[in-house]
């Protein structure tokens, strides 16, 4: 199993270990203009297969996709005064199209709240067009002075939902939905990764949004990731685009909207938390390629059998790809585990005249002869297993590392290198701000029990603060 | 089957029935800054739907796909002498970003050849490398000075495919069979239209192609639409951007490369390519929503029937929508015809009482009455002989509509409700010059016997001449 030691160690630096695989999986590359990114096939491979499990809990809610351009007038960012404020350092602006200079500049959208609250506006007319419900997965930009692949790139992919509802309770309701049903169900089925689900302080909420809810991660060092936002934006949007409905009595109303994504910072997501010294692990469930076949050696019986693998696990409905006994095994193998394969499938000589083939675990390096016969079965069941097993690490790993503490001082200490929980009435003002100074910020804010709380200021809440990415 | 006339009749103002068609089937709108496209959810599932049938197509093809950033340096576009020169008119420029004026301005991509050039000589050490073979799935900006929703906006989305080879015929070879197996396929199988597939004239190639590829389909009204191309760039970018390779001989060899793509253009073809005067026709195979289940009132055992048709259709693998009888029937009617649903399940207490429903077909007004029982075989049967008339019709009319003649004065007289054909010899030169000054461009040139040639310099090649979207 040794590996040559491709990869900078986690303890040794784990922004360089980060930086490595990244690189070395052919995940991405750094684009020409500052803090754009060029996402690899095999990273984008990991990237379409998250959107296609996000997209179809999407659309079971009975939101539906649609696409708003690029381009957004100055002057709509300006309409919420919250949201410009929030948005203004992060603009890219564009003064000049078609040889001319332009007359009102355009804005590259950062989000698309304020486009699609013009449009909410002209579409909406009664009761019985609510709830509106729409989706949309686009490229977003936004001015990044620290860039880092996947997890702050001046330009990234998402979803952005956006909804208009009739009433305060049906937004929240729904806002909710999606949390739960579609970021926390991904994460914790798909991405193998169990979270926290709270609510941000005020001082961390979306631009102009009255309550933001997340889900948060625990990478492999400790730190937290946000993995996902749902915001409910209150009357705060419609007010300003002017987004009204006639009620079953006549009456002109303002609806209540919100808005909720998930970006290509999930592929940052899965490294940290997943990741160790030889590389990536992708959950199966997640996985472009689930089982790769390697050929030990290169010689006519044994890539014989390979082609009769490769096709017996495709019939068993397994993403599997082959790789011919080219170049050094010990080579091929590395670069399998750099990528996070989950399982291998290791056909050689000797084991091929017992009727034998390898089975390798990529998450535990589990190693185990099976039965050529009896393959197909085995290699589902191995995938179920580690889907099952990874999740289950990941949950022990953030329990371990989450210290309940009852001062901001034991907090600042236990946040080194893990989570701190404590009572938000401890933190909240002046501990916020001490947190602040060491790099740490309060992560979400739940009940007791780890529930979701409605508000930020429900009696008895507690907080988890964490360094972050 | 007697519709208000909500759209205005084709023969009447074809670009005026194609606004109302776009408007009223709820397709897309126009967006706040001038050319840009708001697209609506259902025009959206029908791109989505056209996005998977190609993408599918692509990958066959062994390609992967990618992404690549929205930003590129305006420098990477100068490179390349005659691109430069087709796109300048046409670009977005970013002068500012995160509150600063910027060295360089950036571009905002009219399409990727140039930075995906730049990492191609990256990522392509040896032959062993060779041929690499990318897709994206991207929005890409070109200033329009004459919008018109789907046909030209200034943002539109696309997939834009490149690739890189180690001799001119694998690149030759490959870019045809892009042409065929992907977009042709693509166009004949699922969209129901046939295309003339030849190559364009020299001067209608792409800015820095030797060779383009191109599939013309005829529109209801005559003109064509240029559905999607296909570009040999021969050695243009690999020189620009250094993209060389290491050959068996271990001597350094330029690349060969290509690109080609389709677009959202693709949508105004289907309407224009199917549309009547009661709006859209979507191909069964394309269409989001293929049968729409229609409660013809809204009373108790209407609704428990049509709850039973959907469940028996969606067994049968349909996709299939309910439309509760509550509001006016003929307006309900109206409604699906404009949107294009394949087909119409009618579901009435008359029509129960016998076991019955209807089942009319979109393209033909053809009304059967069908068993309950036997509905769900009627209704795939149906979709499928649907599929294949369509193409038939629009066969049909395309042939009819192209007339072969003999002289550039013939060519005009035909090109104002058709194509016309005639030989290449005949319009080179001052002919086309001639032709242009009518609005009459050459699509295409082909072999006689309708063949791709391999170019232009061939002997007794034919061209479609014709009017054009």
């Amino acid at each position: 199993m040794a590996s040559q030691s491709v990869l900078t160690p986690q303890a040794e630096d784990f922004p360089r270990w980060y930086q490595d695989v990244v690189a070395k999986a052919e995940m991405a590359d750094n684009g020409p203009v500052r803090g754009t990114m060029v996402i690899r096939p095999y990273g984008y491979a990991i990237w379409e297969r998250m959107q296609a499990a996000i997209d179809v809990r999407i659309k079971e809610t009975g939101a539906q996709n649609a696409y708003f351009p690029l381009f957004i007038p100055q002057s709509y960012l300006s309409r919420e005064a919250e949201h410009v404020e929030g948005f203004s350092p992060e603009l890219a602006v564009v003064t000049h199209a078609g040889g001319e200079e332009l007359a009102e500049p355009i804005v590259v959208r950062p989000t698309s709240e304020t486009v699609i609250g013009e449009f909410m506006a002209k579409w909406i007319q009664s009761y019985r067009d609510l709830p509106l419900l729409l989706n949309q997965w686009a490229n977003v930009v936004r001015w990044e002075l620290r860039p880092r692949l996947f997890l702050r790139s001046s330009e990234f992919l998402w979803q952005e939902g956006h909804t208009a509802h009739a009433s305060y309770e049906d937004a929240a309701a729904y806002a909710l939905r999606i949390h739960l049903e579609v970021y926390n169900d991904f994460l914790e089925q798909v991405l193998a990764v169990p979270t926290f689900l709270g609510i941000k302080p005020p001082s961390e909420r979306f631009a102009g949004a009255l309550n933001t809810m997340t889900c948060e991660g625990m990478m492999r060092d400790g730190k937290a990731l946000q993995m996902a936002t749902s915001h409910e934006l209150g009357q705060n949007f419609a007010k300003a685009f002017d987004i009204y409905y006639q009620n079953e009595d006549g009456q002109a109303a303002l609806c209540y909207t919100t808005s909720w994504g998930a970006s290509t910072r999930l592929v940052g997501g899965l490294i940290m938390a997943h990741g160790d010294d030889n590389g990536l692990v992708v959950p199966p469930r997640l996985a472009p390629i689930q089982a790769i076949v390697i050929a030990v050696r290169d010689e006519p019986l044994v890539n014989e059998a390979c082609q009769r693998v490769v096709a017996s696990l495709k019939g068993a409905g397994v993403r599997v790809q082959l790789d011919a006994g080219r170049g050094s095994f010990g080579r091929r193998l590395t670069d399998w585990e750099i990528k996070g394969v989950p399982l291998r499938v290791e056909v050689g000589p000797r084991d091929l005249a017992e009727g034998l083939v390898t089975l390798v675990r990529r998450d535990n390096a589990q190693k185990v002869p099976v039965l050529l016969d009896a393959l197909a079965d085995g290699v589902v069941e191995s995938l179920e297993s580690m889907q099952a097993d990874m999740f289950e690490v990941a949950r022990r790993r953030r329990d371990e590392n989450t210290r309940d503490v009852k001062s901001v001082d034991e907090a600042v200490e236990a946040a080194q290198d893990g989570f701190a929980r404590l009572a938000w009435e401890l933190v909240e003002g002046p501990g916020e701000q001490r947190l602040k100074a060491e790099a740490i910020t309060v992560r979400c804010l739940m009940r007791a029990d780890g529930s979701m709380p409605a508000s930020d200021t429900e009696e008895g809440l507690v907080c988890i603060v964490a360094k972050s990415y």
